[in-house]
């Protein structure tokens, strides 16, 4: 279903508002002490306040970090009443004491909430290799569970924060079975060169019932589409996570994946991370461009998925919007290393801007294009790269940013 | 075999020089006017006095440019006696023109020496998209023919060069049946982030007699061991090549890949195309350090290799370095998702350079370590990152050089 037809069939409408917009979620963030500056939030609590299934994806990075695998665990059983997120130290290659630090938090965050201690998920951003400061943490968590609240949404989305410059939430509403469902997240990263170090977290709540099955293959449909394409496969930090609590407070019949109301929750659950994850390129470390792959023409969805990452993450390329070059070479030979099939002489390749757009490959081979129509819509903040490999009926989006100094100065001393 | 096992067996020795180090090979190199600049050389050639059988391995990137098409067809005939190789323009993405030039070039040579034009090799370097100047390009043919000489490797070896900085050759001897074998070559390429475009070339001559299917087995050997490790895997231009001569000369029984003299050549070569690739990751674009990553106790070669490609082919790895910062988790994290298997529990790490070694992470754990001598390692030209995995009898090395902002510069506006 495209965007268009979705939004027709079920009344698909943006909203204000983060991981408390949908009924039944409250959150907070506050400064807890985990990061020096006073001023920053370092610690975000959100909570449903009846049951909920839950559904997530993590990182494939063999040193998952202590938090990831205590998600895991309780993923696995697929009920979360609660998580709480720590932005300041990732708890990462911490050992054995890293591992009861997270199940402390848990415990915390149950016995302030009166849940139990396997339903809260705990995550972690920030350092690698340092102890957690735990009794701050814990200090932390009593101070933080009285302060949940409808509103604290933005509070949360600012707590997990490390080097993002902007907030990233995103909610949509779209009516199912006569009932108003509401689909609300945050989400922190950036770093989009190799986003292997720089944690992607992504937290989305909904009040759709929907049996816990359902929920985690769509999680995996979303995360598909959306985060995984600002990365490159297998370019995982230690700490990634993407999380999604439904507490059924919407009152529909419970969605599962064979009835219609799956295809409709993954469109609205797809939107909102697209949305966060575009947020995340944008928020690219010393990002000056969004830069948008769309591939089409495809044999296979994995295809398109292929050659559009190789684009968004080749160096080149970044490095050549980044001086506004409209050096097309490197575009189509991400492509072409990309492990994609398809047949170079069917290939088009067009860039466009809000400025204009601009054809500079037809059927394999270069096309004379205008410089100065070129050097206008470099100029831009968001340029699309439209790639047409003329192969078939697939088609992916992918989304990174350019490479400036300002990365190299951001990654050259990240630990002073 | 190692490396010292190999230099006493049979008494491998390092010599000056390069392609023409070998008996029976002539090269020469000149400026045709392919490039605008009348000091820099642009045009190669390198001719066998005798037939001579080649072996070669080739871009995977589809959109593989005119000359590796041609290049391509001679080898899959597996004899070779002249290569011929421009800098200035890659003759990629050009069209049945492009694959007309290419073609040209070889039957020029052929002409000029009186060879049989699939014998003939074809090579191109630069710019992509844009026609070569072929007229200018076959004038250069028929005065470089006249140039070619035992002297003329070191002039060949810089007519190779492109946004290279220094020159790159390297050349061995070894004893085989009581005579004495020399393997020779030269390289080109640099900008060692994501080696997408900036083309590798390398050539190697060598006098054995090796019968041509072992040719071939052997160069495929060495370039997995060497080029490739500089690279990511696929990450390749449009005109990367490997291309090895063999002409016999040297008068030793032919060398066939279940004989003993094959291992002995493997030896060789790999050791000439080791330290080719070691001075295209020193020359990589902006590069103000060569990294070297040894991942020792693999449980498979291609773990090794994974885990060591994906350190050295981090951007964050490689800002650290730049930044002098002795940011072990960005290493052990890229470890973590280049798919290498392993127990994260039995992992050590260690930096060494001249200055001294540093131990940071014991059986999965990281270390305290002394900052002050961390910098002061960190501060020499050439480091070394000591990766053990715990988990098998395998090693394999890769090579790369940090990230740093005049990468970007270089590439922000290669076309300008």
């Amino acid at each position: 279903m495209t965007e268009q037809n979705f939004n027709a069939a079920y009344a698909m409408q943006e909203i204000g508002g983060g991981v408390t917009a949908a009924k039944g979620f409250v959150a907070a963030g506050i400064h807890a002490g985990i990061k020096n500056n006073p001023a920053k939030r370092d610690l975000a609590l959100l909570a449903s306040e009846v049951p909920a299934v839950c559904g997530g994806v993590f990182t494939q990075n063999k040193f998952a970090a202590a938090p990831v695998n205590w998600c895991r665990k309780v993923n696995a059983q697929g009920k979360a009443r609660a998580i709480v997120v720590n932005s300041g130290n990732a708890n990462a290659c911490t050992g054995q004491t890293g591992d009861e630090h997270a199940a402390q938090m848990a415990q915390a965050v149950g016995g302030a909430l009166n849940i139990p201690t396997n339903e809260v998920l705990v995550c972690s951003t920030g350092v690698i290799g340092v102890e957690m400061p735990i009794k701050t943490v814990l200090d932390g968590v009593s101070a933080i569970a009285g302060k949940l609240s409808y509103e604290g949404g933005k509070d949360a989305a600012e707590a997990i924060m490390t080097t993002d410059t902007c907030l990233k939430q995103c909610a949509v509403t779209y009516e199912y079975q006569g009932k108003l469902i509401t689909v609300g997240g945050m989400a922190k990263g950036s770093g989009m060169i190799h986003p292997n170090m720089a944690t992607m977290l992504c937290f989305i709540t909904t009040d759709l019932a929907i049996e816990q099955s359902a929920l985690q293959k769509a999680v995996a449909e979303a995360a598909g589409a959306t985060f995984n394409m600002v990365t490159v496969d297998g370019d995982t930090s230690t700490n990634d996570t993407m999380l999604v609590l439904a507490n059924g407070v919407a009152a529909n019949e419970p969605v599962a994946a064979n009835n219609e109301g799956y295809a409709a929750f993954v469109a609205a659950l797809t939107f909102v991370a697209a949305r966060l994850a575009k947020l995340m390129a944008y928020d690219g470390e010393g990002a000056t461009k969004l830069l948008e792959c769309v591939v089409s023409g495809a044999a296979t969805l994995k295809d398109a998925r292929l050659a559009a990452k190789a684009v968004v993450g080749s160096s080149l390329v970044k490095s050549a919007f980044y001086g506004e070059d409209a050096n097309w070479g490197r575009i189509i030979c991400a492509a072409g290393y990309s492990g994609a099939e398809f047949d170079t002489q069917a290939v088009n390749l067009r860039l466009e801007s809000v400025a204009g757009g601009i054809d500079l490959m037809q059927n394999g081979a270069g096309l004379k294009f205008n410089e100065e129509l070129a050097a206008r819509i470099l100029q831009e903040r968001e340029i699309k790269i439209l790639l047409s490999l003329g192969n078939g009926a697939y088609t992916a989006t992918s989304w990174g940013c350019d490479l400036s100094h300002e990365y190299v100065n951001i990654n050259a001393d990240y630990r002073s």
